[in-house]
């Protein structure tokens, strides 16, 4: 495992981690960029086949200072982490956090917070890491569940694809507030302002073969 | 403008439209790939520079069998796809849908409806298709607000690059219902059901600087 840095380090600026445009809202801060992933866990990864681009939805979780997905061995993305080179890929987390309404139809924006990260996905062969690999994505996505259901068996584990890419080439961009209108828009008649976008959970839905004496446990009820 | 396939049509399947696992989830069919896109509006835009993935979020909208997708006319990719060449994409949509929780580890898995879109974007410099694209956006994000705001001036629409990618090849992948454990784990006596995630919308926030007498308008307090 790579080392974690202090809380008060920040990743190392890139050329492909500075932004073109709107600088003032990219950040290399260590401690946002994993307030931003620990806060989801689904990316879209990037990487390139035949010379084009292929992004796809996937599960990660984090630890310290690297990131884990994991996938089936048949797959083309895992299988290709799984070469001497490894997978070049960009991995983007974003967060939707309001739509922002201006008098103005181009100073419409979203309220996002977004982490992309840049690196080389390698598959993880050892088994004790990818062991924890496994636990960490199922305890990120659910905390409490990787103590509360079944460990993969030496069968499930050998089909189980995990590759790991470390947080070193990696930057946050961040929009909140409200919308910035021109002066000269300001007198217009239109409503202005922020509206939230909350991700919540309903009640969780039990499967049809469940044994009814099983309750809801506190680790979902909670959310 | 592309013409519109009705809505018993299907995409054409293609080597990278066809996955290499879990086929039964990939879909081609139009009307379900549209009901996705049109479900959201942030998309994850993938692109190759200098030989390597970039992945950005990007509000999108659809009119008929074509995405618009906008942003600076500073930034990078919006500069590729105005050379000749166009520049070459991967357009991805994801809508996770619900949490769910088998009884063993492995078989854990997220309810979700993805599209993936792979095509060349283009700039779209024809001014009645740009306005079209410009107002679409609004609109596909917050229906009803396109009339209420004020449109683009001449020097605004100058700063602002609109690229188009048609629907030509792409598929959808849905999952849905409850865990797929193995007959063998089902008398184990952990919780197993799906947990719904939901994207809500919180009261809308006024801008400070928003004359009080303008109301909530009625497209914003229906969400």
């Amino acid at each position: 495992m790579s080392s974690s840095p202090s809380v008060s380090d920040t990743y190392i600026a890139t050329d492909r981690t500075v932004p073109t445009r709107i600088r003032k809202h990219a950040s290399y801060d260590c401690e946002l960029v994993h307030s931003i992933l620990d806060a989801g866990y689904l990316c879209h990864l990037g990487f390139v086949r035949d010379g084009a681009p292929v992004v796809l939805p996937t599960l990660y979780a984090r630890v310290g200072e690297r990131l884990y997905a994991h996938g089936s061995t048949g797959s083309r993305p895992l299988r290709d982490a799984g070469q001497d080179a490894g997978l070049a890929v960009c991995l983007t987390v974003t967060h939707m956090d309001g739509i922002v309404l201006a008098r103005s139809a181009v100073h419409h924006a979203i309220n996002y917070r977004c982490v992309i990260v840049h690196g080389v996905a390698r598959q993880v062969t050892e088994p004790t890491e990818r062991a924890a690999a496994l636990a960490a994505l199922i305890e990120h996505i659910v905390p409490g569940r990787a103590a509360d259901s079944c460990p993969a068996d030496a069968r499930e584990l050998a089909a189980t694809a995990v590759i790991a890419l470390d947080l070193r080439e990696v930057s946050a961009k961040v929009r909140a507030g409200g919308p910035n209108d021109d002066p000269e828009d300001l007198a217009l008649p239109h409503w202005a302002g922020v509206l939230p976008v909350v991700r919540t959970y309903g009640q969780p839905a039990p499967a049809d073969d469940l044994d009814p004496a099983i309750t809801v446990p506190g680790y979902l009820s909670a959310r």
